[in-house]
């Protein structure tokens, strides 16, 4: 069993085999969750501190249940609410909770780097929850996991990322993930949603939708991130919808058996006609769900087993 | 032992040995409770999720304390500041939590038959913790077990239920239930909080509490939901005191013996005088908080059964 | 092992012994919250509510954090989001969570004497984390043993409690177990930050730094209570600073090894400067919070050996 990290800080730092070991873990905790008996010891004794600067319901509760499930006690911090409006900065509010000796610290935050800037002040395992435009590490494993399952294989397939690529942590952890393992990745998306100097990433770059997904393996539309554009540059939700949104027409393009996926929350009639996203035969957006819990687990577990290796050899010493 | 359900989303769908079992079980949990080692394992290895769209902390916290001393792993989700918020469906959120694999999810829900819509769409437990105007069972079961505890029986009882009968989802599930076990119901109230048509449930409706006290066993006041009423089409909260307050005076056209009752939380000098709350030789306000823990780790211990009853047949099939 | 206590409602009513009771037995948690192994059930089977009634991130956590290590079932009430807000007294929120048969009752409110009030209505232990400007016992705990761990002993020491003396409970909980363990207390403030009286509890008192820091072992800094003072009776943060700022000029009146103290959440910049609460050879800072966690353990440990002791005693009489 590979992976050696102290920290789940983004996908750029793992290798290949490392995001192998936490996707065949993950498996083993689909298992689990689907159980009568879905609660383990992985985490027993340790303490998980979910701290969220931004709001996010679904992400936090994935955590949450994932710490739970392996026996952790475990903690929500509503940060909003916190300390740093009593003006605290964010590295004493992190050493503040470093003191309480938490062994796995789960963090969300606006700013793309303030995760990275907290873990090198803290002496448990961070696991980057989403931080700003930068990486959203386990969202691109669960959609990895997602992606295995269905094909049966995470390598050498076809995968389009549709949408609002530059205001997305999601599609860049992605695209890092799906490279690392090797399969070919299209961006589609107008030119005003697309990062400048994407095309170093070694992706395909379209601005067309029929010609984006021609025979591809999977189609992963994101989240049209509504609250975080206010310059005007992009089309209507009507316009965006006929040019971008997934209906059958624009599906059709893709491989027979492309399967469909999306991080949610869902825009329905924005991002992706409603009867596809519901399509059981098509759409493994419940399985992305499910498969966050699955790899969160996994993810922590790994952690805290170098963790404890880490304290013992320090103590040795 | 009788309890055949899925589900708890109303009284009405329960057969009264149903509700016997419940009440049974509950005394049991009743001695835990009360106990210096208030925590079993029933739901151990199950997750519960509370999902409240509706603010109401104490009814959040009865169903948090008794799943956790039942050993679930437990989770609260703030509605209000979740997805829903970013456009997403009642249906997609509840599909969501669903990919998360809960085995008891608890919801209340400001619109009537919103939690029954729910249910169909998930597979899991899932019990109603009040919607719009239609139930709240978990109330009735707690009213009724405070009424069998005091009265050492649940039938041929006459009981008064008072006030805002039109907005009150608790008196609609409490006159289901007293109805299924055969005691006599009357209702007291301003005609403008009657609703139209309540006298085909089998009750006897009186404008006066007067006459509508005489002789009842119980006197179940209800809270005057003052902030769903806007119609000006009520007194005011002085002329609905003098009217419709329990004080010892209108007290005394009860029995002797005739406990007091109300759900919770209680506007003194509105629906209630301080002193007849406070008296605990006639006051059973205390209790019906008490019994809340218990009907409700009843009733889920319950639906866990034969959740994983279920769950073993259709491995087998 | 002296400690007879039935609540922690303040320090006043502790005596020495039971200080020492309680520091001694936080050793044992600090090194429990360092191992790998962080949780023990001496709450097992108990049930603890955490009410805020006043927003306190980090002493919430603390608590939180304390109970859930030591196994108990923890729950968190909002309470400024709750039934106070439908016009429910304290009285009968208090009356209500007592009959959901909590054992640890862990109360934050913004009035002085609120949290004794309600420690008479319920048959727990209650345990005050801050009310008005009256007491804030688990913090001037923290602070004893975070001393007698720097210092090696709690006695005969010299200490300086710095700032806004007249709006801190932290001070006058501090004042009071300083006191009790024999030690000399200075205090430093502008008088508009003085509360009057002060004298009369066997302090010396200071308008100048440099004077009342001379020779001491502890330099307490406390937070300025902004939101507390809207008199325009203090200077510009500017002015505080230049007078009572902690920076290396000031701190070098005191002894070359005394240890800075700040309770946290620091504003730099106006009580303290940033490098003197990041020197590592005289900021206890992070201790502080650290020793928090393990103070409350202890505490909630003690008072909940008296609770099952009492509770037997009753049921054998």
């Amino acid at each position: 069993m590979s992976f050696s990290q102290s920290h789940l800080l983004g996908i750029e730092p793992l290798a290949a085999p490392e995001i192998s070991t936490i996707l065949d873990l993950s498996e083993r905790y689909v298992d689990l969750n689907r159980s009568n008996m879905k609660h383990g010891d992985a985490l027993a004794g340790l303490t998980q501190i979910n701290m969220f600067f931004e709001n996010s319901t679904r992400t936090q509760a994935s955590f949450e249940l994932a710490g739970k499930r392996l026996g952790a006690d475990v903690m929500n911090m509503g940060m909003q609410a916190s300390s740093i409006k009593k003006g605290e900065t964010l590295i004493d509010t992190a050493l503040t909770l470093n003191a309480m000796h938490p062994d796995l610290l789960v963090v969300r935050h606006p700013h793309s780097g303030a995760v990275d800037l907290l873990a090198q002040k803290v002496n448990c395992a961070v696991l980057n929850a989403g931080d700003g435009r930068h990486e959203h590490p386990t969202q691109a494993l669960l959609d990895a996991l997602t992606i295995r399952r269905a094909k049966g294989r995470l390598h050498r397939l076809s995968i389009a990322i549709c949408g609002d690529i530059a205001h997305s942590r999601v599609a860049r952890s992605n695209i890092l993930l799906l490279h690392k393992m090797e399969n070919r990745v299209r961006l589609i998306g107008p030119p005003t949603l697309m990062p400048s100097g994407i095309s170093d990433f070694g992706v395909e770059v379209f601005e067309d939708m029929e010609e984006g997904l021609r025979d591809v393996d999977v189609v992963m539309m994101l989240r049209l991130q509504k609250e975080r554009m206010d310059g005007g540059f992009i089309p209507s939700e009507r316009e965006y919808y006929f040019r971008y949104g997934l209906d059958a027409e624009k599906l059709a393009y893709a491989k027979d058996d492309a399967i469909v996926m999306h991080p949610g929350p869902m825009n329905r009639g924005v991002e992706i006609d409603g009867e596809i996203a519901d399509d059981i035969n098509r759409s493994v957006i419940q399985d992305q769900v499910e498969m966050g819990v699955a790899v969160r687990m996994a993810a922590m577990d790994l952690l805290a087993r170098n963790l404890r290796a880490n304290r013992t050899k320090e103590v040795m010493v």
